[in-house]
């Protein structure tokens, strides 16, 4: 990819932002059809090796013929919003390869607005002819469901024998992981943590049981092995139709969640200051108050206003 | 309170999950005008001691002539789920007199439902004329941030020597904390933590800094003067306006989310199925199949629709 299309690229996502729900997420007319890159979603705890990882994953797709997108979701929390920068500077390297994208997606908006960003992001970097995409979160807040709401696969990296690990499974990362990584295997009760870990799995059902593998990014040990795994399992869910019921589902959601926040846009946008301060001065409930608003803006969904 | 009344309170709070925005909330015709309590939320981490703390201090509100009445905000996450029940059963003795209410309100829903239903909680306990309500919640997700929003003062109860304590300020409770409460003043590093909180809280200006107390709730040491600090911080923002201004600002706040809630609401009410189904399936981008199903509901903002 040339730097003049690496600039409007990077310019691209750096408006996303700037979408209001009604603006149309401006593609570019050339591109690839949505939905031609694999995305792959990772998220875990700080500390779990999640960039060391990511970088192998990604040097090791150049190896093999395959550009690269890399979006890091930001949740621009003070406690956070490091990390993920420092993450950047270290994979400095792979940033001067021209088969590589990497850019981080600062979402200071609602956990809505996380959704939203990270899927025009994807959308952009699959237009622009990624083969594959990855789409990094810490995990934290709402981050992590908007990394699953937007890959094709979820992948949870884990450290062993880090306290929580095993107790944050309980916290909703069980429901969202399609793949789980111990990485730095090498750990003293590496063996145990997985044991533990397989255990916890055993309450889902075996057909939607997310698959453990054990990787060492820092020796790149095991990453081969978890590049081969993610490529069958593209095309495995490519070939017996998963993959297409599944964005269809994310794009119901996608569509559902644009729609709501269109639909409080076009409120507010309806109203007037002046109408919001009468209610807000009157003596009327709340739920009376946003009731009249409602009805102000968009007639009471009986009968049609003028 | 006589039985009768006590059981028509309960089952008004058992039923707020399922009010939609647009319900208005079944207050008694003979209660108390909404606002005549004081609304005290308190937050903070599982194993703080919370709430024992809480049970302490409705103990001396009762000694002191006023009634209690206590909301557990319970977030009904597999791994919360079940500690805020078990305080419930440590406070049954304090559920036997009759000035005191005790409830939890399992929101399932989102987080703006948390906000809408605590408010909901406390307004009815309210109006059914309990001087002072506590609404606590375990720190965790966005029901910290409801209860904030429902509170007329935030307290937050840390335990000394916590790990994540100092950080866990970082994350967004330094913005809601009104007051913090360092509970087992008796333990080692006790003095040193709250030195260290007292440092982390410099950053704030004067005027917004919270104060820090220290607390040994199972020995009742220090919740005396707790209550006398409460009493006194609310005797003077009803004094000095700023209790006026506080739930002002949150009226505004709770009416606007009412409003969005509601917008949405009235937004897939008028919708069918089909016009979904056909968006759904068309080659439309999700960013365009939702602007056509708002402009379907509402007409496109600019002119009013039959």
């Amino acid at each position: 990819m040339d730097q003049n299309r690496r600039r409007e690229l990077a310019q691209l996502i750096s408006r996303i932002d700037r979408l209001t729900p009604a603006d149309p997420l401006p593609l570019p007319e050339d591109g690839k059809p949505l939905g031609t890159a694999f995305r792959l979603g990772v998220t875990g705890p700080l500390g779990a090796g999640k960039s060391t990882l990511i970088n192998q994953v990604a040097r090791i797709y150049r190896q093999r013929g395959y550009s690269v997108g890399i979006i890091a979701v930001d949740p621009t929390s003070p406690f956070t919003g490091g990390a993920l920068l420092g993450d950047r500077v270290r994979m400095s390297d792979l940033a001067l390869d021209d088969g590589v994208f990497i850019r981080s997606l600062a979402t200071r908006g609602a956990a809505g607005g996380i959704a939203t960003a990270t899927v025009d992001a994807a959308d952009l970097l699959d237009a622009y002819g990624f083969d594959r995409i990855i789409l990094e979160t810490v995990g934290v807040g709402q981050s992590e469901i908007a990394i699953a709401s937007a890959s094709d696969l979820t992948c949870v990296i884990l450290e062993p024998g880090a306290g929580d690990s095993i107790q944050a499974l309980k916290a909703g990362l069980m429901e969202i992981a399609d793949l789980f990584i111990v990485n730095k295997k090498d750990m003293r009760g590496a063996d145990r943590f997985i044991l533990d870990l397989a255990t916890v799995l055993e309450m889902k059902p075996d057909e939607s049981r997310p698959e453990i593998l054990a990787t060492s990014a820092n020796r790149s040990d095991g990453v081969p092995e978890m590049v081969d795994w993610l490529e069958s399992y593209f095309r495995r869910v490519s070939d017996n139709g998963k993959l297409v019921k599944r964005r269809a589902g994310q794009r119901v959601e996608r569509i559902r969640h644009l729609a709501n926040e269109a639909a409080v846009q076009q409120l507010w946008e309806t109203l007037s200051d002046q109408s919001l301060l009468r209610v807000v001065n009157s003596k009327m409930s709340a739920r009376e108050a946003a009731r009249i608003l409602v009805d102000e803006a968009f007639g009471d969904g009986k009968e049609g206003r003028g």
